[in-house]
């Protein structure tokens, strides 16, 4: 049977040369940051000075949120079984789904369309948002990417988006995320703010990158956190403990300066 | 039954304020680069300005080795048979084991050892290297972190260990490295220099991070390459098709500068 | 928070006492085979004889496929970078998925729909089957559960419906499977018979089990082949081989009969 | 570069021909159990009528275990973030690990030891198991395989074990297991009965099994029950809830006889 060969984009591999989408990877150690690294890998092409910043603090903003999330919670569940790192983190990841990071992808897709849809349409961004919002409603479907069980006024994304403006990367679908916003709040009286997976989706289609990769971010931002929460339950708890999502108290370290 | 409440030190959640080991989220936000937040996140404090240029350094070495690699082919394995990226990535993991990654750690365990042995026996660098390799040899068992499939003079270990000194990160564990080359290529007559791993091991001991998070940097910095992989495979591929680890080509950029 | 108590009605544990689905579990023991406890703890209730062999028949069929399915590679790739067994099988797991095992939730869905319209229609097998084949050709789309890459006549397949007509198992999803059958070859003047995913899938239908957990009988079936592999490349193979899916003999026990 | 062809024992693959083990696996369906299959594909030969009682009765003892284990948590909260079942599993098999389940492996390797030594020092039971408890105290170390956390006489050790005898299946390891649980409670002066883990060692030490693979029946034998749970989360619960170890309350089918 023929043997077909196949084709990688990604890295050309000889001996003593790796070349990472064309360049030397011992060029780009020392001059590029990891996120920079993430981006060229990922997308195939260095980011400008903008993009790299953007991603750096979009990764920040995502490293943990604590003990709840079901991510860090079966990571912890498993390396309390003895399993190791790796395999607790393999875990950790499979929890990264439909609801929990699965909201970027989904906005993601409703932004694409909403800014589709106002150029076919020829509408400003608030009359496309509130015939969006209509529909949602109408179909009684909740609209991804709002609102979140905890914060109220999402530190974040707050951030996310005043870096986004100051870099002058917030552009069409900021613009049209702060549309739905508003005509949330409009439909039912009730504010209902863009939450960080909307906010992270605004700025990857504004960076251009697919909705499939969407998650890939959020995985690749949350690892350092699961590997901090394995760690700890590794070197501070008792084995085969029962873990309750709810009674836990941190003790670290103080509110501080940087 | 009586709940036992527990602790955690790693991030304080609250209504509208996220503290990342005592700093608020958002002034890390914009602030620090991500690699920056890997270490806070992971060692509870942030990196000198040297130390986060090594760790950057570092995860940019280490995101993509080529298609070649357990972890590249169990994940475009499992992307091949449709399933979504966090299982393919999850799958790509767990291949990051013993004989893949692991020597990092394996490493880091040699060079304590050996330190510390120097330090209790008074002996130079040269004489602990040549003591420990004559025990490797009587042993028959190879030492980590030496030789490798591929590159004789890997440049990512040379690039490492010059931005190290650079850096004046190199200490008493990149001399040790240094020596038990040295004392292989004596022993032997042939020389087996330290390899990726090896140079990570050494840097993370130098930063003082413990070896059973070896792996942790090695499964952070990779998830990247390990996206692009999966994301090749799911948008250029056909499903179901014979991945042979042999038969590819590379056809991405060619060669080019920053 | 008031802590919300939740139910189940899997297990019930008490100290020196276990009820699976209400009988306890040492009764279970030794009047029960593995397969039905297997639809017990799934279903909630014991399967009657003629259920048990089928249950039987089923899981025995896909035991193992040898070394091409993605499930078998992926699991040797992870065993063969060194990692553990239940590392190695989380990862072949993870290989089951759209395109390899999932026609059998597919098909059973096709099945559902086609018995569904024949009776709401009130035709014969023979025309709801006709009709479905050309709305799939219109949609240019596969029927799920027919053909397969390396058998024609599937002895699993023959050997699965000649048991289910014996058990008296086989009825009316049954049927619609062999009018789809027929109704391709008419339309494509090929055969394409019905495929060991296909039988499976009609098989589920007759037994009541919901689509959703039409992969669960194949990783469980499969499970034991994958111990297999994973333990013959442990202990029979170099680590970190290069591992070509078409390169490979059979060098097992000839052929014999029970 | 040279393709070198391996070697693989377990499946024959050929056009509408696949010999398991040897054996036609159309004739082996319909004539054998999966529990008689499970032995063949993992030991290469079939089992005797007693083995496969055995085989059954152990992978029936272990089909599930109610909510509190690390597998069925981390299957649960992975399904709970709107992962697919397969994610599920493979993150609940990565939960049975070394304080999970592992104790089978650990079990064995002390029987094996046990055994090997009493007929080398040529002493009873009774004698050897004397001097391996007092090594254990020494050490302070724990003897796997023994003591429950929720059971102090587990129905299903005490019904292999019956079943082991009546099928003669109870042997050297079998006795050693009892004479380390009276050594234990001599030593002690309280009963810590031998376990379902040591039940389920021994009995795979008297039929053969290296204890490389004790693990492998272990996660086999709970796929069923995970099963069951992920489909209950999925049906029954709210997406994203908090899972609490300990607040559950048993409201299945009340106690039956079969």
């Amino acid at each position: 049977m023929k043997e077909e060969t196949w084709k990688t984009a990604i890295t050309k591999v000889e001996p003593n040369k790796l070349l990472l989408r064309g360049y030397q990877i011992d060029e780009l150690m020392g001059n590029i940051t990891f996120a920079q690294a993430v981006f060229l890998v990922i997308k195939g092409e260095l980011p400008d000075e903008k993009e790299a910043r953007m991603i750096d603090a979009m990764l920040v903003s995502s490293v943990d949120h604590g003990v709840t999330p079901p991510s860090c919670l079966s990571a912890r569940t498993i390396a309390s079984a003895g399993a190791p790192l790796s395999a607790a983190l393999a875990g950790g990841i499979l929890a990264i789904s439909r609801h929990h990071g699965g909201a970027i992808e989904d906005s993601m897709r409703v932004l694409h369309e909403a800014v589709k849809r106002k150029k076919e349409m020829n509408k400003s961004e608030e009359e496309m948002a509130s015939i969006m919002i209509r529909e949602y409603k109408m179909r009684n479907k909740r609209l991804p990417g709002f609102g979140h069980r905890i914060h109220t006024k999402d530190p974040r994304t707050l951030k996310l988006f005043q870096i986004a403006f100051d870099l002058g990367i917030a552009g069409e679908y900021v613009k049209m995320g702060k549309a739905l916003e508003t005509a949330i709040e409009k439909g039912s009286g009730k504010p209902l703010p863009i939450n960080v997976d909307g906010a992270i989706a605004a700025l990857l289609c504004e960076m251009n990158f697919p909705p499939e990769l969407a998650n890939a971010f959020f995985i690749l931002a949350r690892i350092p956190g699961l590997v901090a929460h394995v760690y700890e339950e590794q070197t501070r708890m008792k084995p085969m403990r029962h873990i309750n999502s709810k009674d836990h108290e941190y003790d670290g370290h103080p509110e501080r300066k940087i």
